[in-house]
């Protein structure tokens, strides 16, 4: 067990994926801005959207996201995890609901390990369709 | 410049990105196979579809793909490339060519460089909504 990751480093990595979602159901432009690396490396990709480079395009897109009234609430289930070195992803499933609809998004996050704090590299969103 | 990744990864992470999309479209899964972690941990997520986990699920995915007559025939755009350490990913589009038809994938593909080879631990796509 040299080379493996450290229980710590899976926690603290899923608690980093645990506030990205407080702050996107909260619709909290102040925390979604402090769990993402702001800089040029960035992407994202929202469900349906074309992919999104850099902070600053990103954060105008939660800020459009955040504007209206609606908000969502998420139940993210089926969450697994991979740490290597100061880089880490997780693959977890967006359960919306949206009034009396629900739909699923498959998600990954990656992290990177920035001065000590697992921050938001990638996040990128993809429609299931229903069966 | 001591800490960034250097040409060499980039390049190495870009090749084997080119590679996973040359065995796509030539279906041959052998090639698939060769370019892919083989363990539990790397998982798949085909557009619309709920996500895969592990090589052999994947694996399965794969051959089902690539059991039919159809080809698909791709034009991969867009790329951007992140290095941290043994972990890499790979940001592009890929432009399906069916026919007369045309869509877009926007997909991410997680590295992992093992024994010094990179290979593929996560692919990620999505379906882009046509404007």
């Amino acid at each position: 067990m040299s080379s493996g990751p450290s229980n710590d480093d899976v926690t603290a990595v899923l608690a980093a994926n645990a506030a990205f979602y407080a702050a996107f159901e909260a619709g909290d432009l102040d925390a979604m801005s402090d769990v993402w690396i702001h800089d040029e490396t960035v992407t994202c990709v929202h469900p349906g959207w074309t992919r999104l480079d850099g902070w600053a395009r990103i954060a105008a897109s939660w800020f459009a996201l955040f504007d209206g009234p609606q908000r969502l609430q998420f139940i993210v289930t089926n969450e697994g995890v991979r740490v290597v070195g100061d880089a880490a992803w997780v693959h977890c499933d967006e359960n919306l609901i949206d009034g009396e609809r629900t739909s699923t998004i498959a998600a990954i996050n990656v992290f990177e390990r920035r001065d000590g704090r697992w921050l938001l590299a990638a996040h990128h969103g993809a429609g299931v369709a229903s069966r």
